[in-house]
């Protein structure tokens, strides 16, 4: 089994020379950390990952989670790990001091989160769904609310979850049907089922916490008549004490992978007593729920990043140890074989896993310093970072979780038969990894998302404000002789790009949404590339700065393996966008003419 | 549970259509068979996959093989049908009527395999590689051997198996141990272990015969030292009956997928009384074996190609039954929903499928055509076919693993949520698929055998053929104006293809064997796009043809069907090539200079 699954030189990297977390430090909101906490943050991670999740991993998967009478049996680390982390505080870790948090910048919950989901991705669910669900009602709730739910979560006693999708309303959530109906309580009677509901109950903590969009009875039809509610799977009793709530298991799904999480059917209300809790105002839950749907569409790309690392690292270790086959320019059998990292090919396979993955965090990290970055601004600053976020969360969703699966693909080759086989973890990772283009909207939505909605949004500002981040990257690259070849391609790149939306902006303005939109996944993936070359010069610039610098053997070595990813993204992946481009230029409009009846045969 | 796993209608399209299988029947060797037979075998192939193999599909895979007391328990339906396959005269089919075989065209075999694959891959395997072991005896072996076994295997009562991989000897077969010594009994005292061998010993029948390499003492190193043996598990006793042969199963392998297969551990000798029997002359072993490798490796691709198939009807199944969402066109919630078949974006999901399926199945019965006319022709004909064949091999094996995976993944995309649970098929397609670009020749070992072999030998001889196939094609495609863009981006793709290969060889020349095949993986990537463009050109030439007869609507589909699924290869993977083309005439040495150490944090 392998041992290592992320490398703390690159995460540091990250954080403090790209993205200089600690200039946080100069503001107020951020005043009272400094290094030494961030990195005791990185060590405690690490520890929790080495001696909790992962030696978890593979039995978490072997035994995924029993429904027995009615009740979902999880891994006995569950419960051991939610507490830790309740203690440790990383669940409000995110969040202000006076809610109870940490007020940690996010970048360094990033950080944290991704050292958990690359030890155990299953796991490291169960906090960071809890983390998000309370970031809702802090952000939306009643006093009263906070204070009820808020701290059990943040003390990892209770789980929280997102509750939204339902049998005939997966990515279709317009069509919700669970419906609220009015007490003069001041409660709603919950009457409807969820289904695909991750970690909507389980043994490993007193209660379950969904955070649930119902329609209120004689609401609006579509998306305008949806409403967010509190509904616990215990509620208060007056006078103390929890009491069932009326939100009854139907089942868990049996998964290709990620399997030490619960993914749950629930039905509400059976017995008529299941009772919600209006957050904020009626018909507006959905513009609510975007905030933990964003947050999660960011952390699906974290996690996806994180498995992706761990699947490398096992390669890695792999192609190290395992003595195969001769240079290609050797062949004369009696000599002695090498261990088939030296291969180019396995290089190669071994380069590409690290553009992915250092590439796809790099990209998530920029989204978290935007949003660390809005809590300290304000004003016009303030909405420009908010709508880079707004245009970058599909890309960061995405790309790390298509791309996840490939990279992990390639790790699993490195070990040939082994990689098959069970006794290396990559077959497992390779099932976990499925999972991230379908959660939290599909590739598809979030192509829809970004070329539908974020792109054009206030008449492209989003994508203005993006080429001018990528403009300024570009003009510090151009400064060093060895990156302006790159910074050369980025330019080209951002060029299409713009050339692209353009093109595709009028083709929807004369042929209407569906042309406009049929090939708005490709545009996606092509955005994705774009973005994550343009986190490659990022972090090029700062390798590059590093140089200059005197280095050990050690670091130097570092930053060349940085250097040589860097340049294999620019040379292997970036390339691919010239298909992609002849492709979205094209738009002769193939799979919107295409009938069903064609299907026949 | 999906019910289809091929279309009837296309592979009748494939044969009858696109390869005249029927054309071969002038030739005597094949004047015994008619389109009767040939239409006989595919109803044959439908019902054993129906009501023998599908049903016990995912049985297989919950209920994996068993490694009980030295002995490997299987499926319990392996033995009736291997017996059916046996009296069926299917594991003979394409051997001659001398030797007990059927006689059958390998257009007609392959087309019976595609469909046992695409019913149940696993269960397909053992027949498939009874036919291959069987077909290696006959070629090289003696008479007697030839009376031993094959009749027995012909009769699926005896499995076969290729024995190469060893532990320190995966892809790099110079290096087997397997040690043969030499006694005046006319057999050799066989030691060593053998890794990852399919189907090596089973309960579902009475014997299993290993076509084993391995090297006799004193043999020169490398690849020139190994010799084919004879290894049955059971050996024929003087007198008759069976008595073990000291081939010991040390274990079998837990896999991702493929499961319904025992992979097996043998290690032979350890009471010193195994025996091997040499096939052929001593030292010539790797040469036979490349006979049955090659045969294997078309196999491989036909069942990627065929799991792709099973996974595309599938998902086709769900998105007519799903209803979800609305036209992009029509946002008003209270209409209607629609079923996700009128998504473009679905659309794009099954078309990519078909595309997939449809063109790695033509490319390869287009390698059982030339094998067929080798059957039948002579002189420079049958040597010009060979190369074709030889050429083509690689692409026919990777193409359809590599790209298959990626169907079966957007297959299960179609279903989102659901494609990634148990109570559909896709998951298990997902890990089944996986194989492929494993077994019998890594993707890595495959472009090195394309562009570091294939295409250079005989001063290129093989490449220049293709390409005049292609161009046969292309003037075809000229002669239909609908036709003629299409022609005309195959033409362009093919003119990138020489001027990349002549570009790749004088780098070779210049900077020697690494950089040569550094990029022979992406190299093999843009071979087997353009082979498959060419495919589908090859395709459409026949779809125009029939659109100037009188079709009724059914007919009509199915031919508009094939044309929008030929135009998607040429509108969305065609590309592909430009940044493959980008890279490949860069050759910057990139990862032949990447050092281990870089790879160090």
């Amino acid at each position: 089994m392998a041992e290592r699954f992320i490398s703390e030189r690159n995460l540091k990297f990250m954080l403090y020379e790209v993205f200089d977390v600690e200039a946080l430090t100069r503001y107020p909101y951020y005043q009272e950390h400094d290094r030494e906490i961030f990195d005791l943050v990185l060590t405690t991670a690490l520890r929790m990952g080495k001696d909790l999740l992962q030696p978890a991993l593979q039995e978490m998967d072997k035994n995924p989670p029993q429904f027995v009478d009615g009740q979902v049996k999880v891994h006995p680390m569950v419960r051991p790990f939610m507490k830790q982390c309740g203690e440790g505080g990383w669940i409000g870790a995110g969040a202000p001091f006076e809610l109870g948090g940490q007020q940690f910048p996010l970048m360094i919950s990033a950080a944290f989160r991704f050292i958990l989901a690359a030890a155990n991705y299953s796991a490291s669910v169960y906090p960071l769904l809890t983390s998000g669900a309370a970031h809702l009602i802090t952000s939306f709730g009643t006093r009263e609310m906070i204070r009820t739910y808020v701290p059990k979560m943040f003390a990892g006693e209770w789980q929280g979850t997102m509750a939204l999708t339902e049998p005939q309303a997966g990515s279709s959530l317009s069509d919700i049907t669970t419906l609220a109906v009015p007490t003069d309580q001041g409660y709603y009677r919950m009457h409807g089922q969820k289904i695909f509901i991750s970690a909507g109950a389980h043994d490993g903590v007193e209660n379950v916490i969904h955070l649930l969009l119902a329609r209120i009875k004689g609401a609006p039809p579509g998306v305008k008549g949806i409403s967010l509610f509190v509904v616990p799977n215990k509620r208060m009793q007056e006078g103390g004490g929890l009491i069932p709530n009326d939100v009854n298991v139907s089942g868990v799904y049996h998964k290709l992978g990620y399997r030490g999480s619960p993914i749950t059917q629930l039905s509400l209300g059976e017995r008529d007593d299941c009772r919600g809790y209006l957050v904020g105002e009626p018909h507006r839950g959905l513009s609510y729920m975007f905030q933990m749907m964003n947050e999660a569409r960011i952390d699906v790309g974290l996690g996806a990043a994180a498995i992706a690392s761990a699947a490398y690292y096992a390669a890695l270790e792999y192609a190290r140890d395992r003595i195969q086959g001769r240079r290609l320019s050797a062949k004369d059998p009696t000599t002695p074989p090498v261990p088939i990292i030296a291969h180019p090919d396995v290089k190669r396979m071994l380069l590409f896993q690290r553009a992915v993955v250092e590439g796809s965090l790099s990209l998530i990290l920029q989204c978290a310093q935007y949003a660390d970055r809005m809590r300290v601004t304000d004003g016009e600053e303030k909405e420009d970072l908010h709508l880079l976020l707004d245009l970058l969360t599909p890309a960061a969703k995405t790309y790390p979780s298509e791309m996840g699966i490939l990279s992990v693909s390639q790790g699993l080759q490195c070990l040939g038969g082994y990689g098959y086989c069970d006794e290396f973890p990559l077959e497992q990772f390779y099932r976990d990894a499925r999972i991230h283009p379908i959660h939290e909207g599909t590739t598809g939505i979030q192509g829809l998302d970004l070329l539908g909605r974020k792109v054009i949004m206030q008449e492209g500002r989003a994508l203005v404000l993006f080429c001018k981040e990528m403009e300024k990257t570009i003009r510090s690259g151009e400064e060093f002789a060895v990156l302006d070849p790159y910074a050369q391609r980025l330019k080209q790149a951002l060029e299409k790009l713009k050339t692209i939306t353009s093109h595709l902006v009028r083709l929807g303005e004369q042929k209407g949404a569906e042309c406009f939109l049929a090939d708005a996944t490709l545009y996606l993936e092509l955005f994705g590339i774009i973005a994550v070359a343009w986190q490659w010069l990022v972090q090029a610039v700062s390798v590059q700065r590093a140089f200059k610098e005197d280095l050990s053997d050690g670091e130097r070595n570092f930053y060349q393996g940085k250097w040589y990813a860097c340049r294999f993204f620019f040379h292997y992946e970036l390339p691919k966008i010239e298909g992609l481009s002849r492709r979205l230029l094209e738009s002769n409009g193939l799979t919107v003419e295409m009938k069903e009846a064609f299907f026949g045969d």
